[in-house]
């Protein structure tokens, strides 16, 4: 299928924004500017009074816990992890983790995302949804090392591998997922290595999200996060690092030297008063920070702009520069360099021959106005519900705010329904 | 006219959320819960579905400046300021302030906030803005003591508060509005004083917003902004205090002994890299601290909904205590607390007798699914497009999303000739 977006105002690799025209052919982005008579559009969108933006890339989530939203917020982190998070999650079966996901990508397809990684368990039922829904996705099986199913999880994830990498026309990737340094042992790690290398697959792991993961892995291998993963020889895989709050400077020089690339998560960070990552110090160094959202649970949301937004923000004040990460810069990490940090070098910028993944915004109504940089108002004035069309992988997913694959209603209604059952709590509205 | 909003859950100001029911008799918040039956409805609301919580009070902005949204953005204050922002504003006429405030208080009553406390010039458009379009203010003239013009300034404060305090139907308040410490010389905020004392009238004053500017206040007075505003005696009038970024314990023991409320503006501190304010000690002070946006050309919105979330997230980093700002700790601060602090007792929470000051949420979709902690999902997971209903003094300003005393279409309009022409600039969009 073949789609004419006309003159719509566009944001460029560049930092530009000018009114064009975009030419997707099958899933590819095929001219921009002057359109080749020879192209036919089966589908035209009017882009007048819209912005198009390369579709986000949510780079660190766990969608099915989307189920969880607002079970248990405003908690220390293991209080709520402990008593709140950790229970619920043991009771989850297939079914809910497959309407966790719809819940989740619904969200993200509705708030302009089209690409996600994830780690979570039953990864088939989340391969299912994606595959069914039109998203893309990077995905990985969580694997707590440590725990007494750490064994069958890492089957688990070469399974997944082997059952979906490259599925679902191309649009589902496999990554192997260990949980993080203090959940998996030395020896489990070496396992995923292996498993990775043999697979030709990439790492998605959670480092250095607390001051107390540090001061811990400090005490028990003499070693940072970094250093030692570095020494384990995890960092040769590729790897996909979320969180990264608390750095030395001479971390920083491993992952250079690793080319890690980071998934910045700034709501969850700031909701669970882990820190404020050294982003302006990554990016200055030259290392691919992307963004992510974290699971709904700490968060509460799936909604990248409001990472991008807060991305702009608190990094100024952390560092008292208000250049520390301009608005066309926190863009670019929730969408190319998100796609980068997941693995993808064929996403997230609107140039011909990238896929197309494209996500329209509503430049209707005050938050628009005056429009002196289409930029700036996106990134400091507007919000998630503006967005009107979302294109993944070259089918329109979101018509003029309408999901063409998706039953929200029943969605609703099934999330609600696992929701209930899992935590005993009727839910309110 | 009495309106009735049957069923809807609704924020109580213990912090629960119930469903009830709200009958409003013209501008007051009649009954909660069983309605007399002597009570007739002109109007009801069906609230199912739908979230019922006070009206935002927007503690400090300048709504005129929502026409330079997105003029200038990512710059250093200095050079901010002294080439983009002062050179337009100085160009500004009477029409442009009406039109600035006109496209400000559409966005406001959209997105939820029912008050906002204002400074700037020619502030006799701005009240024309409120009286037209049915929101409540409070007012204050912007006076930059050291400046040419600050004794008219003064004059036309004192013309404002008796041409409009306590007018509009009591919608509209008057202040004093010296802008601040580094701005108006000692013996100006003297007379401002005595004006203030003489209309028995608060004072709205811009304090220790930087770093800088406690430094210079510390080197030309050898007290901090907040020490030499008690020297001078301006804390014994009544301050809404915006901003106090940069405080030490003894001012803050200063602010509780003269009661002096704050204006937290954390979008605005961000992105201007100003820091971020202590808000939990001033919070565990007893200090009444409320909530702004600032000027839409530093934010970028006029948007509380983001006010309150970044509040409840940004001091959880800052402290690194994951229980700092609660999310009704934050919507608190955004309502109650808020209307405290620009002096209103009246208004701020849904109780009987209060001011019929309401809004509310639609809580339809995947971000409010599923629904443990409906105060929860407002702060962090929904955004302001949610908005449904605007209740000010008890008239409904927006109905399902519709404005129903502003042509928001011939706003846009205005405000683009007018930012046009101010800036030289073409509009995009």
């Amino acid at each position: 299928m073949n789609i004419l977006i006309k003159n719509v105002l566009t944001v460029f690799p560049n930092g530009t924004a000018k009114k064009t025209n975009i030419a997707v052919k099958n899933d590819i982005i095929f001219a921009i500017g002057t359109i080749p008579e020879t192209f036919t559009a089966n589908t035209t969108i009017d882009g007048q009074g819209k912005l198009a933006v390369p579709g986000f890339v949510n780079a660190h989530t766990h969608v099915s816990m989307t189920l969880l939203r607002s079970y248990a917020d405003d908690m220390k982190l293991m209080d709520w992890l402990e008593n709140k998070i950790w229970p619920v999650e043991a009771k989850m079966k297939k079914d809910d983790i497959y309407w966790g996901a719809m819940l989740g990508i619904t969200e993200m397809i509705k708030t302009g995302t089209t690409v996600f990684a994830d780690m979570y368990g039953d990864m088939d039922k989340v391969a299912q949804a994606v595959e069914e829904t039109g998203i893309r996705a990077v995905l990985s099986r969580g694997m707590i090392g440590a725990a007494p199913n750490g064994q069958a999880a890492l089957q688990e994830n070469c399974t997944l591998f082997e059952n979906y990498n490259n599925s679902a026309d191309g649009r589902i990737t496999v990554m192997f997922g260990p949980h993080a340094p203090y959940t998996c042992p030395p020896d489990f790690l070496k396992q995923v290595i292996e498993k990775a290398q043999k697979y030709n697959a990439q790492i998605h792991i959670h480092l250095a999200e607390t001051e107390g993961e540090v001061k811990e892995c400090l005490e028990k291998y003499s070693k940072t996060p970094i250093a030692q993963m570095e020494k384990i020889g995890l960092l040769d895989c590729g790897v996909l690092a979320a969180h990264c709050v608390h750095l030395s400077d001479e971390d920083i020089a491993i992952m250079k030297k690793h080319n890690v690339r980071v998934a910045h998560n700034p709501g969850s960070n700031l909701k669970l008063a882990s820190g404020i990552a050294p982003v302006k110090k990554l990016l200055e160094k030259g290392i691919c920070v992307g963004l992510g959202t974290d699971g709904a649970s700490s968060n509460n949301n799936l909604d990248m702009l409001e990472e991008i937004n807060l991305t702009a923000l608190i990094h100024k004040a952390a560092t008292l520069d208000p250049l520390a990460v301009p608005a066309f810069k926190a863009l670019q990490m929730g969408t190319y360099y998100g796609a980068k940090a997941v693995g993808l070098n064929d996403t997230g910028k609107i140039e011909p021959g990238m896929k197309a993944d494209i996500t329209l915004f509503s430049m209707q109504g005050t938050q628009w106005t005056p429009c002196y940089d289409a930029i700036s108002l996106l990134v400091y004035s507007a919000n998630a519900s503006m967005v009107d069309t979302v294109i993944v992988n070259g089918k329109i997913l979101l018509d003029k705010g309408l999901l063409t694959t998706i039953d929200e209603e029943k969605i609703i209604y099934e999330a609600n329904k696992c929701a209930e059952r899992l935590t005993g709590k009727t839910i309110k509205n």
